[in-house]
């Protein structure tokens, strides 16, 4: 993992600042012969991708993905399979207003990073954030299309579960409700609340944080080690990563810190399968760092947009202060788009580890060992 | 970063299982010409060590660090400084009982890795945990000694925030504190408290969370990288990757999903050292992935200690149902010993980092970069 | 350093087959500031560009660079300089004529590398030699070019020194000649000789190997590292890792062999900077697997091209027996292209040393050190 | 890889110094359940140990290897296999005589690399070359001990193939007399003539040097990749970064530069197993960076030791001019020792291969693929 890839067996190494002429990954590591076309990969983009509610930033992006090596025609089946070669996935950007940030170019604005590459780099490219944008994400959900379709079987969904202090109420969680409002939100009740709390948000120039869950399914039980190649140190890695993201946890989380051990043990029993079931899952799907099979649960909490109508004190890059107001076109819940990008991220570290899995141990997870 | 490897220019691979020989680990890529004698090391091992008071397992170890590599007399100073080369820290287990595990040696634990190592390697080394023991974080604290010194002026510091549902006082936190009370509480009033509390606990052989804080004082600005290399990954990693961890938050942590824009924004006036200076610090000292110079804060939630005294339900190695009750010698609540091990990640993390910043831009910060 | 990933803290990734719609690279870890536009690239990449004389593959490509991120104008300058972001360099392929290899899609022709990426993967992409093809040479003559940027002072230069069993006479060597012969060649007689000897092998649908020898000057002395990090070692592995090399040496190479420990020793005076001087350099500028400061030397052996009118015997891809005869468009002396190719090998080797010395040490060689 | 770390799947980290108190490798990544006891190791290391005939330098060091961790009773047989977890290996340095090296601690000895680690780190530990000692090698030849029993079937020697300008009779090759004569020559004949040769120059304090070959057999077809992690890329580091390695070759090597593509290359018919099968071997048993499933050929060629007795002109590390004589107790012939050596890089080459081809593709090579 250098400062731009990610994973180690199935690499992903991204590229690209947000009003720069594109962006995109190559992805190193991919198993030959997964089916793999433009579409599979469009369908995550398309969620993810701007504009498609009043409630996220008004910028047109396509984010139209094309797949620029590593796929090649399957001579027995005639269909596009990957070729285990590196598969370069490139978006174009389209919608670039850099005029917008030309009033603001020398200006920090609080809670953005360009003060902090300033520090690091001695200036950046201020233009829509440069590389510290959240477009950056949309190669992260490219990527990730490509994770899924690497573990048979692997179903990884998210959703946000809550917004402001309000939560979802867990008793009324629908999946299928993630598809019918524009806030990824499983409680139709809390969607229809958010749409008003939002709306209310989104019109006074102010904005609002989130957290959002992800759920894997299918994850085979035995990916991850100790111990600093533990699943959910990965995990916790690429969720944090994230632009705007302040915290993680695993199963309980910080919950955990109020229970005794009596009320945090999973208890075991045989399963009808021959193999040991598990009673609960505070645990989140990882013990010891590796998968125990079940549902592996995350959480990552999003901060509010820093781009807001409410002039903030400042300094500008020549050390005058000064206020700042942020125009432009922005979310006023990042987090709501924060949903595919983290389901991307778990997705690619599961996709890493079941690789890494294989080649150590050498294919699927054994129990129980020969007695 | 590999299974037991962590970190880029400030590499540290450990090993060693709780009952083995011995434990350690190799830092390699740490600069020449640092100061480096045992009881450098010595002091955070001593911090970390069990036996301390009747709140941690009563497991009799020296934890006596040996330096066997990458350590010479400087000529000039006739000083024991670093070479450049691998530092080799060997710690050598003393008081190992592994007749205590003998008779669950085929009996998954509830809450412990023994499951999940099987289900990945077909068997382990149940003696004492093995690899997933919390022995192991030993190597990390000696690792952390050696990182501390690699920036200068870095202080690294830890306390425990919270245990159970009980918090500290904020306005009563004295670092001070931290020495005078088995908890590493900086509440001089909430360890009394904890001290009846977790005495209770004890006796009816019961365990409990913790939350953890750990502060870093004097990072340098411009630590961290887009995108996969961010500060804040870093550390998410290497606080998730400590035994029991469940949860990782930076500054707000998940408190930012309650927040609005303008309450999060931190704002920004020019200090007097003609440096912008930040009026707030919601931020935990890093944006957009990069130190802003402030303090660095991470939390972290460990989970209670899964053994206890109260039988649970589980299963064997052979598929047997069964009940198991852990007796063995146990901390009631192992965030407490957690602190100095979360000093470590976050020091060598740093440490990281800072060598990695000066590869790549050439030396300290820069700001501002000339107009 | 992964399958497609090269470096460590200079880490340059490609991606692209040879009939595909592009190839090219990402360059992460570059420092910022450095000017860079494309014709800093095109002019190397015009070096290596197929189709400039009767003695390389007619295949037409313009081999012209598009720089898609990392690069933003400077705004002291005005310049466009190095972001310190990643640096996306695309190429798009032009000339394809994937029909020359319709026919010979299922037959595995003598030395190429097509049956052993079947073995591997199951299938390849056969047009041009897919991934295989020294196409993807020209990613990494671009992030030479980089690289070349990146070490203030360092000229990277190379010739033909072997070409058959006919090496150049050293007494001759004038680098002003490199320029003025289609084959890299420093003696000016040799090449004319060159022109003869390679027509005649060229009409007769043969090929013939070379020898390369790359000159690396204004190395700083210092890089490189004990032991798995050696600045050879990593040459090495990046000469090697060119199409078609068996073989590299450093300084005397395998004349070391026939020596003795008289004879090869590099003897020391003091120069006039007040630093050591060596009287020789058998070491080819490289002691203990760091650079002395002296001329870094590295030789590389290119096998003949593959691709020859004499019919060999194979197999096809359903274990049928035949022959084959490879008509397309070759160079009769691949050797010849490999010079610029291993010029950008060296350069991003140095680039990569540069980079993680000033990281572990913190800045140029120290010497000598205060008493 | 790091400085000090080798591999990738399966990964060694080394460390120690000729003189410290010990040193050792740490092998992260194998697999689990691979038989594995001290002896396995031992019977590799005295084969590199010093002092087993008059060739070599009289240090006695019984290079006596530990198990430290990793290493557990397989609950089914009984017998110690491998666990998965990190395999620590410590050799304790037994006759350090520093005193050996008190008057020359100031001197830079031509062709050792006390120079350039001062040119790098300010100043080393200069006792009996420090990191930079033959020594370190010790633990590779540890490692690879490990490595051979990772690739089911695989068997690797080594010769040594020239000693000065005198090369075996390929004819008189016997594999059987590698171990009846103190050079690991395969020719009886020639080390009938090596043993006078080399006395002649160890009776007049001179030094010599040599080429030696390694043969890997039962080498999986399909291991390595395009285009950074070529198999020969890797093999080429691994030994060109073992001491005073100054050239590497695969399959004819350097010969290709003579050859014409008909000569070179390697034709192919159908096997008695229904797969293909070449009819000669140039090409060392890699193609385009994956090996053919045929014998992997690699030779290195070993410069004379530095250290001999006829005095050299040099400098000290106070700038002054001066000469050395190097007395201590070394070899006439480093490359003797280096066979051992040479067998344990390419065993740890091929071993991290063939896990890294099981994590990509999942299994062992497949051919052909279903049309």
């Amino acid at each position: 993992m250098s400062f731009n890839t990610f994973g180690h067996m199935f690499r992903v190494t991204t590229f690209g600042e947000s009003h720069g002429p594109a962006l995109g990954c190559v992805v190193d590591g991919c198993p030959p012969h997964i089916p793999l076309k433009p579409a599979d990969i469009q369908q995550h983009l398309d969620r993810r991708r701007p504009g498609q509610s009043r409630f996220t930033t008004q910028r047109r992006e396509p984010d139209a993905v094309k797949i620029l090596s590593g796929v090649f025609q399957d001579p027995a089946t005639g269909e596009d399979v990957t070729t285990g070669t590196p598969i370069m996935l490139l978006i174009e950007n389209v919608d670039q207003r850099s005029k917008d940030y030309a009033e603001i170019k020398d200006i920090y604005r609080p809670g953005h990073a360009g003060l902090t590459y300033d520090f690091k780099y001695g200036f950046h490219d201020y233009r829509g954030g440069g590389r510290a944008s959240a477009r950056e994400t949309a190669a992260r959900v490219a990527a990730g299309a490509v994770a899924r379709k690497v573990v048979p079987g692997l179903m990884v969904r998210g959703a946000l579960v809550q917004m402001g202090p309000h939560k979802v109420d867990r008793e009324k969680w629908d999946w299928a409700e993630i598809d019918r409002n524009p806030f990824f939100c499983p409680d139709a009740e809390r969607a229809a609340f958010f749409a008003d709390y939002l709306d209310e948000i989104r019109k006074r120039g102010s904005s609002i944080g989130a957290v959002i869950e992800i759920i894997a399914e299918g994850v085979p039980s035995g990916l991850g080690a100790p111990v600093y190649g533990k699943l959910d140190g990965d995990l916790a890695a690429g969720l944090m990563g994230i632009n705007a993201v302040k915290g993680v946890e695993i199963g309980e989380g910080f919950a955990v810190a109020a229970l005794t051990g009596e009320e945090n043990a999973d208890e075991i029993r045989m399963g009808n399968d021959g193999r040991p079931r598990f009673l609960s899952n505070h645990a989140g799907g990882i013990l010891g760092g590796i998968s125990t099979g079940q549902l592996v649960i995350a959480r990552f909490a999003v901060k509010p947009t820093s781009s807001i109508l409410t002039p903030r004190r400042t300094v500008d890059r020549f050390g005058n202060e000064t206020e700042v107001v942020t125009k432009g076109r922005h979310d006023p819940c990042v987090g709501i788009r924060a949903v595919p990008i983290g389901e991307a991220m778990v997705a690619c570290v599961i996709a890493d580890h079941y690789l890494r899995q294989r080649g150590q141990v050498g294919g699927p997870a054994v129990w129980p060992f020969p007695k």
